[in-house]
């Protein structure tokens, strides 16, 4: 942490502080500057918000730390990327770049059954959908739960593609553990410890959503909650930001992809729909995200997305899926990556 | 929902639109404009997400809904003000306004009962403390849980003051219902809504805390959660969204009291120790949040704040706090109500 | 500055940095922490883009600006509040809250007569009204321009109201100020370094708004500019900043208030119009300025709203704003001021 | 126009409405809906701002606009691409990606002939360079103005690159535009009118910058100021939009690429460098804007970065340009275009 005093504070004020940071273990060290002077506090600042308390001390002007608060996610204690296993011939982090597509909600086996199909026939490599929805309104379809998770079991018997689905309340994590082969939290849960403290004891692979507001940092922060627990098996998601913009539901952060490799070793999967909100702006935002070096896709696919029960405005058809995939290829190879 | 065509639809297009509303059980209702016809669909459009997939149809510009979200929360079903009662004597959401001020977390058993005196000799109503704490990061402090309930219950018994405390996990939420008398639902889980319908299912007031990037209808749509499960008593808190500004912690949006006023019969109360981050603004927030017509406060305030094990440099002083307690007493005066 | 680099940075790597912060002129210094170092570099590091570009160094982590970038504006650089003198018999920044009130734009003499004496009426010690207006749509009116400005002036000469209005060209800013008692500088020109260098020239007090997207730190460095051209005269003003909620048409900062008074000796305006977009919001966020501390507001009042040529859904009636002035007093005397 | 009525609202309020719709010159259409009449308002409603002040009226729930407010800039207006003309070989808008390179600041002669040759060895099609730059502080570098101007030319006739470079007030836009061959309106004065109106009465194209708080909406009104004066060479550029992240210096918004496509014929040119701010992010951003459809890259350049006058730590060396420009074209090709 580097404390900056105000210009011009008393000496006792100084003294006060260099006492603090001596009482909380730390060793100091300060700078005398023309107008001010800066006192760093050496020792390891991870997990110590007391020293943002010194903020409250008369004479400081702020406290800035200097460390970021993870380690497990960090590029400093494991330099190569990891690679998350999803199943026997399936992993998350290599050259290969890994799409999951499917419709938002799983609402019959019909409708699962049949995008299954479709999007392992346009070279999806997992499925997605889901059986427990977290929906802004109560009055909202709040998915097929228990039964949905076995559709999409069905789902993947027959076409051999894993499945990733979402959890959203740690009484039931174990349930949904037990049928899917990846866990995703949302976007809305991104901070609910609980759950993240959860998943984290549970043996499968996460992929772990940014949330509306949340920096790259507390992202980081939410997958070491994960990583503490022992559940090394982290993707993370960027599936867009809240902004004052109203053209997109969200803002897709792609700059998120650079920003991430450059600290973290885990794999980045972007989500375009719900990034978006609209089909028409999937399509080329997946392109944009394999060029800017994603691990993966996550898309929604619904064979009808008229009737879909939720997000169809953003749901792809299968035949425009399709078409994507082929020209993602283009992408993949252009950066000597396969699909 | 208003339906938007694009300029120069076909009608085949429109036809299909149509088509669709009546499917969905709406009537339409066609405004042919001056370059673009315009569709209403009438009846009630709550939970009805449906409709807004009508936008991937082909020749539809945009979707428009009319109607509110929300039924209970709303000042449509419910003019009068709600009162919702706390204790015996208390109440928040008359001309009371109702201040709920103490520690962050709940250290020792010595720093909760000095806290609950200090804020009780200043005339706090309530008292605050977690006892379960959503930290950012797994190695901050996360909070002594049923013991930080006992202490809390102690405290209580002691000064008479009734308490408010968080809760992150249904599963532990009927422990914390068991102490408490008011359960606090935290910024980060405002959207978690396997809580709020937990919360919804047990007897005790809740104060809902608006999340980092809710919208005030989104805050109204996790109220009626809480309310469609059978608990009618909620307050309301905003405590700052988060913003470009880096000045403050958050920024505290204090336009979603009148706002809030306007949509619904439930009460306000501000939290400007997180809404700001930074006890020198704590005070100045706190006499906008009565002027602007807050129901009430929550605040906090620790004896020694340089040592809070959290969220330090937002914390008043005792001291600090009994001034302002008694300059808020002529505002509120001003404004012809009682603290 | 503070140039934190990267754990395990090559000894070379820290050298280059050294010799560069040497050429610069500055006095490195290097704290040794537990995973990696930290050099401050001491000096006077205002107007130094140059220090910046060090994060550009193979090994360096990031650049950390310690000192803030403004001086005349600066708290450290004046101590005491400054008082902005309009007229012989009004100034802004003392114990005397002043209120600016009238119309979006001036649109013809009856109506701008019509506000003056109305705001007078009530209290208001300055009229506002807009000559030329800087409209998003090129087809929206624009203003009556000089016409206006004489109106202004006739208004003024009726009762001996001072008056503010913008200025949005350095072409046209000497005329503005041959009439204008005090020169605003829109939202959106608050970073027009031209036009704010043009005001800075001139000898008329400055009303400097927050641009949208705008810190309170640029909002000091725009004030820079003006008051380093000679003209100390600066008022700032918060009007609302661009956030994702969209229930007010911008999220009115009042921890801008508190903020501003421990960073600058320069006054602070709050302008509820622009801020909240909504008539029925800028009543309970006027009270909520006062008690902040505000040394002033600027209020939209209409004679006629329904009809106004622009921004009519924001301003008020001429008795609400006259019921609005009673209680305000009311406000201001809780806070030991006058109006 | 659709104008909402409050449930239950008055049959006298109604009709206030109905007569004030008529008096500004619409057509009525009342639709009676479950709990709500809504009106639709039919006519013309670009350039009425009078229509929003109904919100006003007594029993109005609020005013929603159906019309997009631009004509000259929409694809309802012009279907085809725009192909803006830079010179007799160079356009940009077609099937070829326009890449304009070079340093943010004109700082020698040395320094911009040794940048426009370097860029131009690697593949970029145009220069860019500032003479007069727009700066967040008083005390930092300017810019040199007409002599930077000349230096532009010089480099421009060694290399035969056309030059874009910044105006920044109406009083000199007339001197640049005699020595550049693209003028460009910085995102701090994207809204600055007076500006767009004299580079909409010069003969030059325009690289138009979106302003970091501007939507995309705001984006095409200001290009339609420019068109509406006559000057119809217009290039959008997004160049990244403030939203809470601090780990960028901007948020890159790619998705303006699509949506922007959607609604104006106008080509797209993306600024990667202010987008991220930071040198390392440049290069896969740029990879996703072309993969993503823009017409255009504007990237900085420098020979030595680190002894930038400005934005050093975003700017490229040359080395790692003419890396990215190889693999650019890739991506290009992969598209189905040419650079």
């Amino acid at each position: 942490m580097i404390i900056v005093m105000k210009a011009g504070a008393a000496k006792r004020d100084k003294d006060v502080v260099l006492r603090r940071i001596k009482e909380l273990g730390y060793t100091s060290h300060v700078i005398h500057g023309t107008t001010r002077d800066v006192i760093g506090a050496i020792g390891d600042e991870r997990g110590k918000a007391a020293l943002q308390a010194l903020e409250n001390l008369h004479g400081v002007e702020n406290v800035l730390p200097i460390l970021q608060p993870y380690k497990l996610a960090s590029l400093e204690v494991k330099k190569e990327s990891s690679i998350v296993k999803i199943s026997d011939t399936l992993s998350i982090g290599g050259s290969q770049i890994v799409v999951m597509a499917g419709p938002c909600a799983v609402e019959s086996e019909e409708q699962i059954i049949e995008s299954a199909l479709a999007v392992k026939k346009s070279g999806a490599q997992m499925l997605r959908g889901g059986a427990f929805k977290p929906r802004t309104s109560p009055y909202s379809f709040q998915g097929l739960e228990e039964e949905g998770l076995k559709l999409l079991a069905k789902a993947r018997d027959l076409t051999g593609l894993p499945f990733v689905t979402e959890v959203i309340n740690p009484e039931t994590a174990d349930m949904v553990a037990d049928y899917a082969d990846m866990l995703q939290i949302g976007a809305r849960n991104s901070q609910n410890f609980a759950l993240l403290k959860k998943v984290g004891q549970l043996g499968k692979p996460v992929l772990l959503k940014r949330g509306m507001a949340m920096t790259i940092q507390e992202l980081l922060m939410s997958a070491e909650y994960i990583m503490s627990e022992g559940n090394q098996s982290v993707v993370l998601c960027e599936r867009g930001i809240r902004t004052f913009e109203t053209a997109t539901r969200n803002t897709l952060d792609l700059s998120a992809i650079p920003v991430l490799k450059g600290k973290t070793h885990l794999p980045i999967v972007i989500d375009p729909s719900h990034g978006t909100g609209n089909h028409h702006y999937v399509v080329p935002m997946s392109y944009a995200a394999v060029a800017a070096g994603a691990d993966g896709l996550i898309i929604e696919v619904h064979p009808d997305p008229e009737h879909a029960s939720s997000d169809g405005a953003q749901s792809l058809k299968p035949a425009k899926f399709d078409v994507m995939m082929q020209k993602l290829r283009l992408f993949a190879e252009a950066d000597g990556r396969t699909m």
